[in-house]
């Protein structure tokens, strides 16, 4: 209720801030019988770390994930899965110079004023650090989706400020830093970086995510469509600020003749509806853009006010991201893992015929 | 989990379908004393109401909504609302042809595969006709917002195909059947609106959705993101293929520099986070920018399959919307209505000091 | 979250006062595919129906109720289904003169310091009425059971007042109208409750509830253990306070060497856990003992207080049941149903090898 | 959905496994501004420490519990509390004889059932020693009871075998370590233990479990009342297998005319309903008994099966609790906390003139 979960089935609801000593989860609804241990998150984990190239924060940390029960000789024992990974990286004494000041485009002054309290280091419970644990959750559901139904989730960045990247055509590719398939371009994007950092400026992305090979039927008629937990689920990472499906805002210019899907008995021409027909996956691939804002706490300073309501000029000291987009990747695929399982453990149910 | 629902705390359940005897909802959560009659949900039932002018379906529908219980005397108390709105417009005979066809662009081919079973009759439970009785229940949260927190809620079209309106400036505006501000360009939405109809063709659109004096401190931290949870509701609406918050998809292209709304002691300097920061709603107003598809049952005919997976072309007879943006105004802000009630009522319990 | 809702995958949520219009409910998480009409839930609407003999509330009402939604052509399409029973038989003027006076036993004094306001009139949303839809739906999941997996549910009056029935030994019995196993206490029991109808008193009972042929594994560890479930369940009826499971109270006093179920490889060979271990389903015979207290609103004056917390004589007028125990059988049975079809939809998605 | 949380509003989530590194939960919904530290979740967690007496198993453990989140400068923060504590004092290779015998009267054979797999070492997720985390979560739900609501949440051994002691009276005791109120009768009492003891067996227990200064109006009414809710958390605990609301199962041969509490303009007279009344709390003192089963894992040998289904011969050599009813009581206290504290947070949403 208070927020700290998502799933219905499949069900992950995390603790932890950026500053205290670790970020936990207890991931609930795993079925018993699934080969298990620590090696199978770390992947993810290490594709998430700050610290791996010069283009993300330099906070250090190893973010090695401890199984704490729910798996025994091996094997997943249908009991919740608790996970604990442990913060080094954290430099209070970094933060002290904002205590009394809220940060403009951080959430300083929203938790201030909902709770009356907040603990201003880092970000507290508002700082990215906290999806290290929703990608570990999210590394035991693509473990099972591709186990058990050879589902593939990848994301790409196809848009940084006003350089565009081809759209992913679903070859697999050796992944680079940027998680981008246009290796012609990363030298032009190496330097559009550089000079961010250098300018202590950032900047927005878009991401692309996508799911392969995935069942048909998965998603709730009404409310609960696929889309809809799909939205929720990818809104819920901090600095998401626009969600499409399929084609999304292409759409508003199309007419009803160009932008219907038509069937064959090989299948669907085409993919605009992004894989979900009436809020139900088709089969298709599912297709997801997101708007990524660029990062808050950059260096070039900004007028914002202090607790007491007094104007104040705020110039940020700690490490940031120039691109928050490139991190988010593994972040965003993570969270569509998450919904994917929820769906497929969802559906198990619906259908007395099966 | 059937996805019937939606809310925590301001819960609404649904049944039913377009070609049933009539739609329903269960409104929970309401609570104890508000004034409320059937008189309150009409009002927004007539905007969404078929019929209504001829760029929307002329299936005809009182749309008279009853309310069944959870009120005596004029007041709520703050047991469960039913509601119920009778169907009388439909007529099952000319949804015949397609018993044994999948519409692209419906969920006819989505709810065959996922149930093994499906009422073809106009969509059945995937019929837009189901938004009907959210309007209803959204209208009894619009009441609550409106009387005792002042919250307003107005969606505008602001584009139609290739057609761009201004956006929306807060101004309190008489609302034409088009629900957009620029009163210039209506004549020529007509013209390419009756276009539209007279080849069977339908087009996109764009909606944005603001909502005024939104009181700091909505919103759940991490999954449950007042954002999140809007995405979540406004996604779920059938025809919604996309969702920007505040610049949206504005923000890729956009330097930290330049987008991140300043504070000063009299407030924000600016709105591009779209009211909403950390997740938490910042006390500036909500927008929100919505991607609807064209409508796809239109005249023009397409390739499809039926049930044996044989080959047709199918040429749709069913009544349509050319643009379904229209009418889906009052349901979009019935849904925001829904979330941010619900995150109103979650909001009481969370902090001790109030 | 207002509590009128229960189950997790197999949901019922219910509207509906005593003297309001009608009772309704959504039944959510029905399978597709299961045979269904208006015809299987009038069975056991007819074993609740208040008016079927001089020992229950003389209250006329039909009972015939309407599935408005989620079955198409006999079978259910996994959509929600409406459920809707008329109220005919209530006289609200019957009821006047308790419109500012508390009863004792009754929701009158609580709902009216929780709400602030409350209906009056018969219960209002307190009333034994209410549970005439929990039956219907519960008939839903009767159904599927007995189908699916051939579970019987059978309820049975053990004792009411200080005349003690056989316990049940799980021979089909033809139903009597007390539900009661010993042809040859009929005698006595009716002149009992003669003696009671004549004084204007009424009298508690115990009830016994048997469900048989439950599959191995139903339940979750933890908080959600099948005997929570089913507690939460079954003390969610009106008068129920107290339950027991399998030898229940009996185990105070009883030492280990005697209370264990001992196992051969033919299976258990005793019944003390009344089929469950652990939380879990063990596949024996589910049997339940509840504890139903005497009606209250008796002929019989009590001291009690108005409104304006004056004391006061009230001595009942309305309609009543002289034992609450003879009509709560069909309720029980429902309510246990319900718990065992929301717990094997659970079940099926716990394991990967199955 | 699995089972490993409970609350709506104050809602614990657990994990871990008796010989497991630790046993660990989530509490999520503590409002912020509460005073909290590690050392107020420390006095509960002593009463149900193991090998604090002779009469409790001699498994050593420290039981410390560790804030991992949520608190900042001593305060709540409004955010997800983590909490941690050790194992410390198991012994896998005691357990190592039954790693194919399913012992009756636990859950040995239900789990494997179920799952396919199950944790046999001491109980895997089934043992009580899962309970040493809703006493820490408990303890958060007393401290705000009694400091917002000086509410008091006292339980009592109300009989073991055959030695009843009187009922509480709401004097605040001495604890002592069996929570008796009944001094004289400890002598009896040890003798009896002792005797149990030597012969290598166990007993049942009956446990009153008594909350006072309690609002009126928490509960809520149809499927979630306060006392429904209450006997779901209660019956969560293993080894509990009957609860009475009030006079209980009293109430079976109790007439109408002398079981009704009367109202005076002072108060209730009496209070056979045990403090709810139609689901809802009345402001009386709720008053709870519980039936708790003998510990089955005794030293007596007792027939029961393998793996292979083939029959064996049984004899404990685990460290057993003579009467599970004596630890019980810190924990079924912790429990009925978790239910009040959710109960009081969501009543606060229900009424609009408060």
């Amino acid at each position: 209720m208070a927020g700290n979960s998502i799933g219905q089935l499949f069900r992950v609801t995390t603790f932890g801030e950026s500053h205290g000593i670790c970020i936990g989860a207890i991931v609930d609804g795993v079925p018993s019988g699934i080969d298990l241990c620590e090696k199978d998150l770390q992947y993810d984990l290490n594709r998430r770390r700050p610290g791996i190239s010069k283009f993300v924060t330099p906070r250090k940390e190893l973010d090695h994930v401890k199984i704490l029960s729910g798996v025994f000789k091996g094997k997943t024992t249908g009991t919740s899965i608790g996970l604990l990974i442990m913060n080094y990286g954290h430099n209070s004494n970094e933060y002290k110079y904002i205590e009394n000041i809220y940060r403009p485009g951080h959430a300083d002054f929203t938790y201030h004023k909902k709770y009356g309290y907040y603990d201003y280091r880092g970000g507290g419970r508002a700082s990215a650090r906290e999806t290290v644990v929703r990608v570990a959750a999210g590394a035991i559901a693509k473990k099972f989706l591709l186990n058990y139904y050879n589902i593939i989730i990848n994301g790409y960045l196809t848009q940084i400020g006003n350089i565009k990247f081809n759209a992913p055509n679903f070859l697999k590719i050796k992944n680079n830093k940027f998680y981008c398939l246009n290796k012609n371009k990363i030298y032009k994007l190496n330097k559009f970086l550089n000079m961010l950092k250098k300018s202590g400026n950032s900047v927005g992305a878009k991401v692309t995510i996508i799911a392969k090979n995935i069942p048909i039927g998965l998603g709730e008629p009404v409310f609960d469509k696929l889309n809809a937990d799909i939205a929720h689920a990818l809104m819920g990472i901090g600095a998401v600020k626009g969600i499409e499906i399929g084609d999304g805002f292409k759409f508003v210019s199309m007419l009803g003749s160009n932008s219907r899907d038509e069937m064959h008995h090989n299948g669907f021409i085409s993919n605009h509806a992004g894989g979900i027909l009436g809020g139900i996956s088709n089969g298709q691939p599912i297709i997801i853009n997101l708007a990524i804002k660029p990062t808050s706490s950059i260096k070039i300073p900004i007028k914002t006010i202090n607790h007491d309501n007094t104007n104040v000029n705020l110039s940020n000291h700690g490490r940031h991201d120039p691109c928050i987009g490139i991190r988010i990747i593994p972040v965003a695929e993570a969270m569509l893992a998450i919904v994917l399982m929820d769906h497929i453990l969802r559906q198990q149910t619906q259908c007395i015929n099966k």
